[in-house]
């Protein structure tokens, strides 16, 4: 219940006046769906453990790197987002409206100018680099589909301040990291890098225009969803290039290794994408990447090596999710150059790649103990057992279990055993009056359906 | 970085004709501040530390009870605050909006509207008694002040399907558990339990009117900010009861004990407030938990016993959050009955309470290793040293240990101490020219200064 004073501040009368609440309410409330908003999950305690053991896991490889957990805002300013008007997404998926006081805001889509803002501001004092992590939940107005809701929760994973692709191979090996502590293996996953700067220096020396190359793009972005004949017609039809060029292009993404080593000395990109790769390689995570001309990204503000890391189930083969190196996004915001790079893991598709291949583990019951208390038709009796249950269960967390009690006095003992079995508690106390005489307690393992009975003390002490 | 595509989703020209990003940006966003929207906070890796540290508190005391974690969705339907129309918090403080599709929405200011919608929506599967946490972010459009701001996080603590006020005392204790766990004692917190059935009751004795109840009811709840003439006059002017039935109101307020137990046998309230006091002392909570007559909470749709928790610092005694019982939520929800007991612990005032009793731990740098890589101006050597920093550092995570690498070749060693010293590492690991060549490292501890020298394999068998 909230501290805050409350939203549902009927009228006092009606305590006063024993008036039922239910008069008192308006009746269409009565009509409302139990279903959240769409596109919006509730997570019920078992998805919250699911959800729980993801995050966790996350937590945990980003800390074992040094990263640092932050936040920002559920709410931004609408300029935060707006940087370039008329921006079609910002236009037609931000949730933005004015507040109370006329401000325009928006609802984060994203955390990376959250990150950005935040980091110029303390831009000055923090040491460099900067390695920072991230769970926000991001909200985008979509059509739910599968893997894509309104609202997902999303790892960001970012390094500011260093210029070489050992970031971009810290980032990466964070990534495969988090895949191999769920158990995912090289047949599961696949990171492909791209780099735009590359094909544009790829584009120019097959003699294709920058006005072409935007084309040959949008191109290679379809790729993996049409078939090679229309990929060569979209070539032919949208980028007008020739077909000699689109030769070049088709043998680029077939075999682009001899390309990017013809450009080794003349193209950054080239540089890139060959450092990230040798790099991988003597670090032993070579298996994990390759160079993918097809991987573009949407986001604009990369500059260097982007990638995306690709589900390899064989039945839906897709993208999960991306990152890359963006160097110019800070400066943009504050006036001074700090390169970065990051990538966020949304965790609807991340479910959904874990159900997949079956690398969730089953969740046991967290809590440890069930405490019954004895019924007994006599009050005072009755009022006994409810005590010494109380007593050890809070002896029990004392020592640092979960311990769930019974609480209502009287309640037959098969109910109470019910509702533990349901709830999956592994052992149950009971004690009763032959417990309560000798300072003993019975444990009753719901498994093996086997029961101990030992003096209290001694149990206790067995606990440490 | 996102996975959604993104925002930023600037013309892909700019990559091709090489313009820089800077200039393809609309130049306002320059000016964009780095501040937060107006009363939300930024969590610098420094604040969330703190927040995980309480957040981490009060699951750990809930587990410790059986509650189990959900959450719901952030933006809810509109419909579901506005049980009452005209509502004046409603219109005045919620966040609120149409979305794309013409649907009204709000962001969540409360947790209990969207928890008794999810209870409402499994009711008929959950094992009863339910008992669920959450720690949600609300937003009111406030004036931010100190405690207050527009945003905070909030413990809710609910158990379901339990009549009887063993659930309001379980409620209690966990809170009180919660105050004990961060090293709060009976000096610096008391729980304070009223009841507005009882009030009704004992305004009945006295012959005080439904109507004037309800004047009386809001003096009472000034009584802590006015003086007693105040009060008094209060009384006298709003309320318009004699002379006679104040000095009554004002000795019940001091002496509560001989009129509650006057009114057990024939009100309710009465035998709540007195049951839940006599169930405390019996289990030995009596030392935290008094009754007082001021406490009603805004909330209406209370229904048996509320409390509040006081902060009893002497510069500044103030209820810190509340709770209570509500009988009828769900049934108003969903038409069936479900009796609930709960309280909500916002984030904001308790990090006052703990930095003003200074029981605020100190915290230790995260990172348990920092690993050097030592500089060479030869490039082969010095990939040799990176190279060995990196595995070094990947063998010490598998080892489960947190550990940063510097990154980059040939950085001045002093630099990198100094930024591990900057970020408090205590363990810094050194591996240069000898330690390479004969398998061993150097690890510095950086408060004592000491250095030893060790076979790498004999150290990493040392962690297990």
């Amino acid at each position: 219940m909230t501290s805050w004073g409350g939203l549902f501040f009927f009228s006092t009368n009606f305590l006063i006046s024993s008036q039922p609440l239910t008069e008192v309410l308006n009746l269409s409330y009565m009509n409302l769906s139990t279903q959240p908003y769409k596109g919006a999950r509730d997570f019920y305690p078992q998805d919250m453990r699911v959800r729980n053991y993801i995050f966790g896991v996350w937590r945990d490889v980003c800390k074992s790197y040094g990263y640092e957990e932050y936040d920002g805002p559920f709410l931004e300013s609408f300029e935060l987002y707006a940087a370039k008007s008329g921006e079609e997404l910002v236009n037609e998926q931000l949730y933005s409206f004015e507040d109370r006081g006329g401000r325009k805001v928006a609802i984060r889509p994203e955390m990376t100018p959250t990150l950005a803002r935040m980091v110029a501001g303390q831009f000055k004092t923090l040491p460099q680099p900067i390695r920072w992590f991230s769970i926000p939940n991001l909200w985008r107005y979509e059509k739910p589909q599968r893997g894509r809701l309104r609202e997902h929760f999303q790892l960001n994973v970012d390094i500011f301040g260093v210029d070489g692709i050992e970031a971009d191979f810290e980032i990466v090996s964070i990534a495969i990291d988090i895949m191999k502590k769920f158990g995912a293996d090289e047949s599961m996953f696949e990171i492909r890098v791209g780099n735009r700067r590359l094909l544009n220096d790829v584009f120019g020396q097959f003699g294709i225009s920058a006005e072409q190359g935007v084309r040959v793009l949008k191109a290679l972005d379809k790729r993996s969803k049409v078939s090679s004949e229309d990929f060569a017609q979209l070539l032919k039809d949208d980028a007008k290039i020739s077909d000699g060029q689109i030769g070049q292009v088709e043998e680029f993404i077939k075999n682009p290794q001899p390309v990017i080593e013809s450009l080794l000395k003349t193209s950054k990109g080239a540089q890139e994408v060959d450092g990230l790769l040798k790099f991988a390689k003597e670090n032993r995570k070579d298996k994990f990447i390759k160079y993918d001309p097809t991987i573009t990204r949407g986001l604009d503000y990369y500059t260097g090596n982007v990638f995306e890391q690709y589900d390899l189930n064989p039945k839906n083969t897709r993208s999960m999710y991306g990152g890359g190196r963006y160097d110019d996004l800070v400066e943009i915001f504050g006036g001074q150059k700090l390169s970065g790079v990051g990538f966020g893991m949304g965790d609807v598709t991340f479910l959904n790649f874990l159900e997949d291949w079956n690398l969730l583990p089953k969740f046991e019951a967290e809590v440890e103990y069930f405490v019954t208390i004895w019924p007994s038709e006599n009050a005072a009796e009755a009022g006994r057992f409810q005590k010494i249950a109380l007593e050890v269960s809070e002896k029990l967390r004392a020592m640092g279990k979960n311990v769930e009690v019974w609480l209502e006095k009287d309640t037959k003992i098969e109910k109470q055993l019910k509702f533990a079995d349901r709830k999956g508690v592994q052992n149950v106390i009971l004690i009763g009056e032959e417990e309560l005489k000798n300072n003993t307690i019975a444990v009753k393992n719901m498994s093996s359906g086997k029961q101990s009975n030992r003096p209290l003390e001694e149990f206790l002490a067995g606990l440490k």
